[in-house]
């Protein structure tokens, strides 16, 4: 049972930032955004990362690989659109 | 060394919301943010907390309820200033 709770929190915080991804792409509007967020959050996924590559946990690397990419975007539309 | 890097991570990543509900007060503005990133954020956090209830371990249930209460802080002031 806690796999299955582990597994669907891992892809409900994965897939959240897909919509503020699409939000920032339709109204190209990031002042609400704070930059300062997304880099620590990043910092901090980019970490959980690591942690999945050094215990060799595929659904930590996944998720995390995700949520990066997607945390990049988003500081890199913010940068984008001020 | 894969506990410092974890507690580190977790740390990072609850505290990366601090700022976004700070830039929110001060400019009392949402708009760019997406409400559906928040809630089906917040729900994924709910469930790590749940996960971290279920394994009794305390860094998991710290953490997300730090992050379940900042997230649920955003969402509240995305639907007052819209």
């Amino acid at each position: 049972m806690e796999t299955l709770v582990s597994a669907v929190a891992a892809t409900l915080t994965t897939v959240a930032f897909v919509p503020q991804a699409i939000h920032i792409i339709r109204f190209k509007e990031t002042r609400a955004i704070s930059l300062q967020m997304y880099v620590v959050f990043a910092t901090g996924v980019a970490l959980w990362l690591t942690f999945g590559v050094m215990i060799w946990n595929w659904p930590i690397m996944t998720a995390n690989a995700i949520t990066l990419v997607l945390a990049l975007t988003i500081i890199r539309m913010k940068l984008r659109y001020g």
